[in-house]
């Protein structure tokens, strides 16, 4: 009657189960994070609040907390020969309040070695903002976009790139943005076609995607 | 117990009451048009599909029929002498779907003796039409955007001008758009400051208030 | 990577971008006003509650704080020369609940330097409340009007004037008013054809189109 | 396994059960009726279209349609002695859209032997329409107020009588009114503590409820 | 600038202006009640929690406080004579949660000087309780039902009773009961006539219209 | 490329797969049933209307259709000796619209080899039908329960039996009835412990748990 | 106007009635157990938090507290002979979060005398987990399956098995899961015939309704 | 006032805009078309039907016609030369009524030239059937799955691959489904990691994100 970790994972999907950290004991955790240690695979927790990540810092002492992202990751020293390249991600924010969910997709993609180019604050109330920047993101694999409250940001990203843009909307807001809603009801109607969408706040699964896309342009085998 | 028409509107509001032709048969709609009619005041009559124009026809021959607008109007031949400068309004549209509820919006300006610039199909999926027409509408005194599915135009163009701009969510789209929640909530929550909002597809109420902005703005005894 | 002020706003738009103070730290206000400051613009920060208003006041201890309406100015010297005038605009709320939300939209409208009439607490309930008043509201450039639970007031105004009405659905209310939706869906479905909306509780939203509209009905290059 | 008619309601509720025509084919409303008639019993079927009435005449020839109301009725020849006084009740529209449902309204009350006075078109966009015409239903046992689209009408008559207002939300509307729930939540949500609420076009309902509270208060047992 | 209380309320509409006193500070509610003291009028103050009932007690010593109703009560002594008969109320509850909504409409009858009974938790899974307990409310000029969680209960008293049944629906519930809309919806539905509904949790609404029904039916001047 | 038929599920569930017929043309259902008939297993095709079906019969001449259900079956010769007792299950309807739903229950359960009592019309708002016929469902296996507008009567049938309630919402109603909802949103939340949901207008699942219920505890081997 | 315990309920319905413990104090909590404990009847008490159950454990010392499923039992001695064997159930698990809500259903059948097997953290997205343990909930009378996020588990394992499936949506999640209501719409939906659906976190529900088939199936006066 | 056709897309985005189909006239979609052929791109419309699609043949005769996915393409003579390998997508689908949907996508891979695999009528209630398919689908570069109702196959299919997953909900399905929101709410709150949603019957979309990330895996100049 224990959590049977999904440890196949890495084999039938590329990576291993991260650990979902919202409503999980420390306890908890550690334990689900030691049986992957233990088959040498890495772990990410994600949606761990700084108390947590404080009670966790005991157990599991190499852990890496980002507190604005609220993950923690345990890098396997061997893992990623740094001259294996894994592709380039742009994470775009609308506002700076989006910026927290930015980091969690930001260090997913760090989790998975993916390079990551953090551009923000580039939403469309200041339409100029985001052109004078095309230049940093033009050669990306993927892009992923995060924005709240009107969540147009992905419709215009999506009309300068050729490649894929995972778009996120945010709880950023008030009155009728209903937690997120309007956001994600702007993304999924997006006129714009490259423009997929993950669950609200959900900076994990666009990182995740972004990072997939990303590392298998890159796979030694292809391109023949 | 017959309609109680609002004749005393054109004194108290500055225009007199339009008549909502959804549900009205002809023979009602044009019993009202002939009360204002008497009265010396002009008539705007919206939501009248093409066999209601036929039929209104027959009795009210004068009138002018706008089939994609689905409106019908009876200017007064003395009223607005061209001398008489009214103001400017740019209405613009996302996509060429929103074409009917633009219409509504143009022919209530040109009842309301406005000047308007029609700016079509400049939606965000193609970033770089807007900016190239910017010089089109920037002496507008306000502007209309009419946009379906995403709705975002209205924070670009918002983003761009000076004047109040009234957005007007369409219900063009299909799946989660339902029916043009979509882009209404994009709108009410637009990060942009000079974005109003109107009912869906509420071409006529946007153009009203776009009018009255305009006409007020140009009143003679005005700019002291 | 840090937050991208738009200080060319003003320039464009005709008034500074304003900083929305929720889920910002008073560091990061502190540092945009400062940029805003530093070029010469005034400065009108929203959402701001009393602890991080202390906090403010110790980094920029030329601010001026409005705790009803939870907004901060900070004003230049020599802006707005007494002489020019810009416009007026009457500030109506239904209940004594709604004042919070019609502080925010007069702050915003004292910052722009427009004149405000506040008149409070005419509801529906007691009719007669409204009409007793017109006279105070009758030369208005602009209306907002704040009301919560049905939010029907917004209607009956816009039947008695002849400018702009931008209606404000404040969350006050409990049950099936759904924290604003009740008295924002009332509002965008006015059979008075002067009304447009803003999000709930968005009094700078109003503010700030109403003193848009006010004062360029003034500027001293127009009523030609 | 048959239709099991709830011939005991008038001795238990004061009313004999009426029939709900909507879904029911002419044969099933015809055999109901046949066993409440058999038993002494008035019938009143509503929500019956003109087709649906036209075969059902042919059935039940005495029977009386109200073809915008879409309501049937069979009197009893012997009910209701003229000199019984039933009380008084207004029926209060917003627009001429709302009449199908107000008369509805009329149709039950008529049926329950109660005296109507239809006041129409009186909605808040007019605001002096209302108070012009109070003295028509000043002396009323009960008010039923139709209104679509913001649905503003029911609070503001609230505010003027001091009997109990019974509330119909209409369907009539388009864009955000939901077909109806906008004028719904509006009720509901009522600043006036007189103003309870039935279903979206429920007009049958309304009429009901002021028809058992105009009867009751004149009865003649009681007022002692 | 300061509340502008309804006080001709009671000659319109037959009884004082009640204040709601959630969002109010203590100073705000005490100044509104001396003014409608001031005047005779008798006070009632609804959603106060005890908190700012101690507070208010400072300021008005002689106010009577129900915690559970959470009302105040300022009655005027030389106020309705023991001799005049003003009706009988049944308030009914579904289950023991539901008993503080029912407290908010029996002060609110308490207030209006009619005869309350109170019959408790006779919801429908034990369905043999409430035909057990018909007698206590058969008198009864009107019924207010209060019930949550499916909100069955207003259709089967409904189905027991001659006269107006006033349904609340409360918030009490959990997962899939919305706050109280599962509760609204199915009162909204109610397959009995003679069932109108108020807001959720609005206690006071159905005990003011139940209370307006009994009192006219027993006003002296009438049932000729 | 073709339909995938589940011809193992007889084996797994204890009954072959059923056809759900809404949106398959005629061939695909006659090509599906073909397949199910040629492993020996007995057929149930839901959501055929009267066209389809007349269709169908042209190419599977021995099929039974019923029109109030919208079912056809095609039972096996062979199967279910009539010595083999399965269970007796009762279907309860509130009004009469809604018999199609429990007429597709009933089909359902007579393929399953289950004995059906039908019950009708016994909705709450004339509470006295119900208990008057108690004793013909006394001693069924499990309920279902047919209801639409505020679907209460589970809730009250659940109150007198020891069996499981399966409640079946239906789209019958109007106006805030949202094509079920209410009844949905009723049942989820009814208090009573014995009754479960299924989808809106769902009378082929409610039969189909009933019958599995029944006619497991009824099976040869158990009950030791 | 107390309490009015339903103490015939055991007789009519099998079981006893069961104290919903949220928003009752524990004077009426121990009072009502009381009632039932004093007639002979096993008591239990769900959503009790621990707080709540310390303060009831002075008052009613022999009670069973379970804080992760937040339950209170009180078993008679004399219940349940061990030798009558009441069913099986299975109470199955997507992912770890859903703990406490299986331990509510669980708790429920240990009352009710059903044998439980909990199978945890067998997810759809680690496909292989739930085939692999087939094997330990193949017997079973009915399932319990508790599922948050996207709610697809009991359509899985409806797929395997050939006993009704009894789901719980939990309110495990974020973002767009909306309290639950994700998970609840999916299982509604279910194309697996065999899963009806219980409130959201209704794990007492559940486990009441697999409890009553379970010891249905296995009375002795049955299966002849 | 002209359509103003993003001519430029193909350089920014890699491939031409696609024409949607709905609400435009044949005139205006063969007037879009001629423009982009003229400029020697390739044409895909999509939602047109029968109809219109025969009125276009007449217009412009070498469309190739989808009925099923109501698609148009034109191909260009010389674009694709068959040696540039473009990738491989699989199209997975949970019934057969999702087929329309998927033919829609599997066009869209169609014009982009990539390889299509289509896997049908695979959805959890018969779990064994996917299984059995996998070796079908395990080279694909991306898969687009396609489901309604309970919208869970995309959440197993994410269980067993390693590269993005594409879900498009359906509005297949009846009851509580809403048009396919509750599939949509299920694929957003999907537990795999490596699910993104795109709107209801987005067939386009999903095809043209699956189709980018398979061309891109695939450039000559890549995977260095
Ligand atoms: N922030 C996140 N958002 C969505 N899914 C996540 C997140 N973090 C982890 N997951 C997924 O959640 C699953 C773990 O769920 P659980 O068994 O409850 O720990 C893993 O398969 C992850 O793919
Ligand atoms: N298309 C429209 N959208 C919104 N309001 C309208 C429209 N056309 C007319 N109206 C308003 O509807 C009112 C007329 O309502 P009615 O009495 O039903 O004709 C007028 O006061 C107009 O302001
Ligand atoms: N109370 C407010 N409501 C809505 N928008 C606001 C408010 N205050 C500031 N803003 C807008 O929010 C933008 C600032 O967003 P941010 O980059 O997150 O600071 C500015 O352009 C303002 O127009
Ligand atoms: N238009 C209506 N709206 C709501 N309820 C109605 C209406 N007409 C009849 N009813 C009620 O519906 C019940 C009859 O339902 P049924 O058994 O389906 O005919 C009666 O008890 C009436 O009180
Ligand atoms: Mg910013
Ligand atoms: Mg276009
Ligand atoms: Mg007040
Ligand atoms: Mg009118
Ligand atoms: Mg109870
Ligand atoms: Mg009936
Ligand atoms: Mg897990
Ligand atoms: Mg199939």
């Amino acid at each position: 009657p224990d959590a049977m970790v999904d440890v196949d994972r890495a084999r039938r999907c590329g990576f291993p189960e991260v650990i979902f950290g919202e409503g999980k004991s420390p306890e908890t955790i550690a334990a689900i994070a030691q049986q992957l240690l233990d088959r040498g695979q890495s772990v990410l927790v994600t949606r761990v609040d700084a108390l947590k990540a404080t009670a966790l810092a005991t157990m599991l002492p190499s852990l890496q907390y980002n507190e604005l992202g609220r993950t923690i990751r345990f890098d396997l020293p061997r893992s990623e020969p740094s001259s294996e390249r894994r592709g380039r991600v742009a994470v775009i924010t609308a506002g700076t309040s989006d910026l927290p969910v930015a980091e969690e997709a930001r260090e997913t993609l760090n989790w998975m070695g993916v390079d990551v180019k953090l551009v923000q604050d580039v939403g469309v109330a200041g339409p100029h903002r985001l052109p004078a920047r095309l230049a940093e993101f033009a050669e990306s694999d993927a892009v992923v976009v995060v924005a709240g409250m009107e969540g147009a940001l992905p419709s215009v990203v999506g009309g300068y790139v050729a490649c894929p843009v995972f778009a996120v909307p945010t709880s950023v807001g008030y009155g009728a943005n209903f937690g997120g809603v309007s956001a994600l009801l702007s993304m999924l109607n997006s006129c714009a076609a490259n423009v997929a969408v993950v669950n609200i706040d959900a900076g994990f699964k666009a990182g995740y995607l972004a990072g997939l896309v990303a590392t298998r342009a890159h796979r030694p085998s292809h391109g023949e």
